[in-house]
């Protein structure tokens, strides 16, 4: 069980979401748990603050913070978590079951960290592109005759998860004195690294997205801590620095 | 956690519910965790069948009976529980938080005998009445500040409580098909990565041993699997490369 200031740690990112009935289903259960802080990624109704059937969330709704990005929504948090009904992961992510997979994530926000829970559209779930900044995915133990949920419900059941009593603690989490990098960080991490990619010819950035997606994997696999994160920035920052100030060999005369 | 024949002991007992889409939402949950025996208790509408919003939930709704009062909806049960936000609650009933009641109501299921669990109307929740009907009560762990939940929220995190794992013990580390890369693996990606690095000037290859055990250490605590190293190594090579195929730009002419 999370103490409030356990669970104020915690962030629930909407993304394409079409709904606002069940932004406002989503958000009622957010204050029913007292997780408080939503933010929403481009959702199809902008007027996702009247959100009926949100019975007492006006709070949750009125403090909620809107995100032209994915990147954006998650920038500050340290561990980064999907959810899906498992039926169309690709085998790239680690899956865990609720019980395990929240039990990871109370000991992120046990040991001070800042954690971003994110739930895709109610049609499609959430995109590869979305995938690629998750650190493992999230599935609640539906049927597989039929496992998709409502968007509102799965955030109901998440939550509740979090908050319920286990009867046994799970042991602490080692004592971190050197944070993992966030989600923004990384991001920042991989933009050098792309941009040293670009100018070496292995992936087109801005034209590339699979490539892209591969990259921010790769680096999100990495579990960097903070101090190593700016370790490999500076190597990073020094080749392209380089790459940026040599030129092609002049062509062959003949 | 229940098992299918368990679970199909279970009766799910709408009272007076309002609205056909919470209906709906309540016969999703149940399809999603497979309790499949809906009974509903004067419904508001009674066009409740066809409640929107029950993607896949037909078979449930379908199946679901109707029943003229609460003592016959639950006649064939040797267990009735009820459903409290804790707020109207009399005295009078036994109140036990859902993690502690699900553990009674899975007991009495495993013992082969059937149970009712009961929801009551969005607006009051369960009469008097109704109450008196019940062995005892289940509370969902809300806010006191918030406590009163969604009809079909409530459903689907009472139902999630009965099929969760107990005592499953949080996989720390993902299931790894990929082997961790060998220090041989690793120490070849250093040399490429150390080769880059001299002729970005980042080292001195060959003449700084610290810069070299300090890119060492780092590359170790990437803790890379051997098709993470691959692609690494990939990367490394193409920068490498690209390093090599450069010029410095030609002297400032005066």
């Amino acid at each position: 069980m999370l103490t409030a200031a356990e669970l104020d740690r915690l962030r629930v990112v909407l993304i394409a979401s079409r709904n606002p009935l069940n932004i406002g289903a989503a958000a009622r259960a957010m204050s029913n748990f007292g997780s408080l802080h939503l933010r929403v990624v481009h959702p199809y109704d902008v007027a996702f603050r009247e959100a009926r059937s949100a019975v007492d969330a006006e709070p949750v709704l009125t403090a909620a913070e809107e995100h032209a990005s994915v990147s954006d929504a998650v920038a500050d948090c340290g561990l980064v978590i999907g959810t899906t009904d498992g039926s169309r992961r690709t085998p790239r992510e680690t899956l865990e079951r609720l019980e395990a997979g929240a039990a990871l994530l109370c000991q992120h926000l046990r040991s001070g960290g800042q954690a971003a829970l994110l739930f895709g559209s109610e049609k499609v779930g959430l995109s590869n592109q979305d995938l690629s900044h998750c650190d493992f995915l999230l599935r609640i133990p539906t049927r597989t005759e039929h496992p998709s949920m409502n968007l509102g419900q799965a955030v109901a059941v998440v939550l509740y998860e979090l908050v319920r009593e286990t009867g046994t603690e799970p042991t602490t989490a080692p004592t971190v004195s050197d944070p993992i990098a966030t989600a923004g960080q990384r991001e920042r991490l991989v933009s050098v690294l792309l941009e040293a990619l670009d100018r070496s010819g292995y992936v087109h950035k801005g034209h590339d997205a699979t490539s892209e997606e591969r990259i921010r994997r790769l680096v999100r696999h990495l579990h960097l801590t903070q101090s190593e994160l700016y370790e490999w920035m500076g190597i990073l920052r020094q080749l392209l620095w380089k790459l940026e100030n040599l030129q092609p060999p002049p062509p062959i005369e003949r």
